[in-house]
């Protein structure tokens, strides 16, 4: 049994973001040499989330799968973005003060759809490793979300297998 | 510590199914020989999700548990039931050509509502193990959703156990 | 590798609650001696859940975080507080006669949107371990949240960690 840990980043947009990881965490697996075991995919960061769902063929204008989009368009219905303070109770006058402190702007803060869309869909899955493989099924790919539409970033992805 | 993993099907039917899969996953864990460690169930299905939640002991005409219709009825409210093309944006055109493809009819991938819920509700549940037992408390059982309403399926349960 | 598990106390009020368990479970860690794999944060109540999420700096007049407070706000739309039977299909009659033979009271029972919400939400949260520290990022806090609001009790945190 051994536990093998790598990272890589991914470049998010001003908008929601849908990257497909599949490629890269499978080589990080293949690289670990674990042949049966779990395997996480996990986000450090609070807008953000990794989920399993299937490749649509279909993008939209901005290149997001016709799915993502529909998700999208579903989280937007109970959780608008947040395009201006008190359309939401957070960020409230406290957590202002301590981002300026961090040398944030005070608009960076207005990415509360964001910590709420991604906690619902949350922040790991979690996938079983049989003979060197995820499972997957014939569809299932490895998505890292970013609901954060206040500004670009790089975003860490964190893959952990535990195995033998 | 080792890695055990053993797996079996369910049949789902053209709507919403929620199967108890405890005793079966219970049986799994006691043939793995594992006292101290962490169970995963997994669904390799896009369309289908694994579920922790207390037994409803009434059951509607379908026989499903009343809280997992108020789920349902709950989903239904922000993912209304794909009835035609149109209603979201996938399945789109290169979506439905690569259907066709792999010889599924185009009604098939009129899906869409069971790829958001599921993926909403997540692909599996991780469950510590103590002492032999899974830790699920006096009411937590184990429910293999699947959320496809477009046809009746064998789907496959993933069980993964890592401990000692 | 090794297996360690501990688990402690929280107190629920008779509304939704947000404890930040980030130091509990951070000593937890450091007392397992484990320096890399994966912990778990499990809740074995069917009306829980345990999220990772931002701290808001600011709080309600109850004590809750702004952005938990939101959180709440957003089911509150699509799952209102349950008030009184016939609301949602649970609990059925069968399941009241069920709880009363436990001696609870039937009003204990109208906690359907709790059962809801939490199961949404999901019931763990799986976080990487390296160098004997959890990955959380910057911001990342380990809330535990009871979404029951018929009554306070309490309740267990179950936190399992493998690693080596």
């Amino acid at each position: 049994m051994s536990v093998y840990q790598q990272n890589f980043t991914i470049q998010s947009a001003a908008r929601p973001t849908f990257d497909d990881v599949t490629e890269q965490v499978h080589k990080i697996l293949a690289g670990s040499g674990i042949k049966d075991g779990l395997l996480v995919v996990f986000s450090q960061h609070t807008t953000c989330s990794v989920l399993i769902q299937e490749a649509s063929d279909d993008l939209n204008y901005w290149g997001i799968d016709f799915l993502m989009q529909d998700l999208v368009n579903v989280l937007e219905k109970i959780i608008p973005t947040c395009l201006t303070e008190g359309q939401y109770l957070h960020p409230g006058p406290e957590h202002i003060v301590a981002a300026q402190g961090r040398d944030e702007l005070p608009s960076w803060s207005l990415n509360t759809d964001a910590h709420l869309r991604s906690v619902i869909l949350g922040r790991s899955v979690t996938i079983p490793v049989a003979d060197s493989q995820m499972i997957l099924g014939e569809f299932g790919r490895i998505y890292f979300a970013d609901f954060d539409q206040v500004r670009a970033r790089e975003r860490t992805v964190r893959v952990h297998i535990i195995g033998e």
